[in-house]
């Protein structure tokens, strides 16, 4: 069994090269800059742990890695569009950097080159994991749109929100996991509790995601604290605050959202935690964390073999926050 | 045998229900909405032409054809954002109707959608069928940014523009009969030859489009006449002109494209007839148009099978313009 970083120095080592032809160079020197600007890889290596968890790792879990990553870089390049996010990990992003028509079409060809890695697989369980793969991207669009029209919209509540970042988040980490499965030769149930693992874990993630935005240890954290408050942005704390607050809070908080006063966060922070949002917030985690380890528990294979799954939730999911 | 209008009736009648779910509707709308928009589905009639060529049609052509209209219009909505066009076939495009980031997303999700249909297809030749199709689909990319980059260099050689319009345009109508063809059973010699005569046919048919939005009868072209060359867009009739024509009158031309005078069609025009560009354009259509002809020839089945092949370049090429 390799570890996290075993996983990863053998993706890296197959994907940090050129993915894409020399001409035109105005189409795919962006998609080589903004596959640089890199990040954990985690989509990939789930892939790969998916298959090592029932089976010694196949080189077709390596080309179904590199699509889930290109297929993920395809999504953040047109999100940075629609967002008008000018830097990604402090570098600049396609449509800044060049301009927007071609950070249109350099992710249109990104999603295409991850159907051409998808095709590298073996023909037996091609058409299973095209099935899944296709699904899951069309959720991550729609996630994406539930995410934009929320911006919109007065009232959004916990449940529709919990859907958001599911299919915006959540389900491409698990299909990664389930996809690698089944290039593993997992059976049909082992995938469904490997599936619903991933689902689960993504959602305590970003779970904890919107809480370390706000309680977060400015020197741990590696965004700016409060980053969510000032933009106002629907998050977990702010929709359950929303919930649970007595009319008095409730109006303290639409008054502080209409504004930016230089004590916002502050403020705004005072108000969740006399609603006792933080300790609502790890419970809600904590919940999703054991749905997900009970799943992990479920699938059928010596308990040794899940140890890299079990070490990776533990190093995403920082228990203790 | 069918002919186009068989074909197309066929084709509508499974195609022209929603290919979308419900929610949300926010994404999925703008898309039924813009397949609502129609054309003539020149490219999935293709493909069915390509199969019946060979053997009676298939229920995976029909699959394979809704896949390749999908994924055409995918390519309008985003070269809509691109171009900044308001309206196709005279209806509000969906940037104008909805929103850019509403255009973008609806795009993806369509591109995704038609690889939803191609997994319908029998697996024993999905792999074969997907290489096209991932070839074509980048190439069509390529094409695109290239007629970007054009518009922004001063020189561009007419083997570059036919390399460009090949990209953009010829290459998927030549994959659908290709593509269809595969699932026709049919040999890799007729394969290539099919997908030449396709290359070759959207070829002639773009010099003559270039060649009608100059000296086309207003009253049978759809389009205002003399567009392209209010624009300045480097057509086959520019870029040839700029090649042949004596200094005094490339000098005319240039000043003549730095304006926007009442007169700017009129007088280009004029300079495009005494170079004789209006000849030469006919002369190079009827060598693609020949080239295509001869690849439809040595296709080895028997003549009367190609009938409804010829009829519809007949159709695409009035070859008395």
């Amino acid at each position: 069994m390799f570890s996290f970083k075993d996983l990863s120095a053998a993706f890296s080592q197959r994907f940090n090269h050129s993915q894409f032809p020399l001409t035109p160079a105005t189409l795919y020197e962006p998609c080589n800059y903004f596959l640089t600007i890199g990040g954990k890889r985690i989509r990939p290596i789930l892939c790969l742990m998916g298959n090592e968890l029932f089976n010694e790792i196949h080189e077709d879990a390596y080309h179904l890695a590199a699509a889930v990553e290109l297929f993920h870089n395809f999504t953040l390049i047109h999100d940075d569009i629609m967002d008008a996010a000018a830097l990604r990990r402090g570098m600049e992003t396609i449509h800044t950097k060049y301009n927007q028509s071609t950070a249109i079409l350099s992710g249109d060809v990104m999603m295409i080159q991850s159907y051409e890695e998808l095709n590298k697989i073996n023909g037996n369980y091609l058409q299973k994991i095209l099935r899944i793969f296709n699904k899951t991207a069309k959720e991550v669009c729609e996630g994406q749109q539930y995410d934009m029209d929320f911006e919109n919209q007065n009232q959004v509540t916990l449940e529709a929100y919990i859907e958001m970042i599911t299919l915006k988040t959540s389900v491409l980490l698990a299909a990664s996991l389930e996809m690698g499965a089944i290039i593993g030769g997992a059976s049909e149930g082992n995938c469904k509790h490997l599936y619903e693992f991933g689902k689960n874990l993504g959602i305590a993630f970003q779970i904890q995601d919107d809480y370390l935005d706000a309680f977060g240890d400015p020197t741990k954290f590696g965004k700016e604290v409060g980053g969510d408050i000032r933009q106002n942005k629907k998050t977990f704390l702010l929709l359950h605050t929303l919930d649970v607050a007595p009319e008095e809070q409730k109006a303290q908080l639409h008054a502080l959202m209409q504004g930016q006063a230089s004590d916002k966060v502050q403020k705004v922070l005072a108000i969740y935690k006399a609603c006792g949002v933080d300790a609502w917030a790890n419970t809600l985690k904590e919940q999703y964390w054991q749905k997900a380890m009970e799943h992990l528990e479920a699938i059928a294979v010596v308990s040794t073999r899940k140890k890299p799954l079990k070490e990776l939730a533990d190093f995403l999911i920082q228990r203790d926050v």
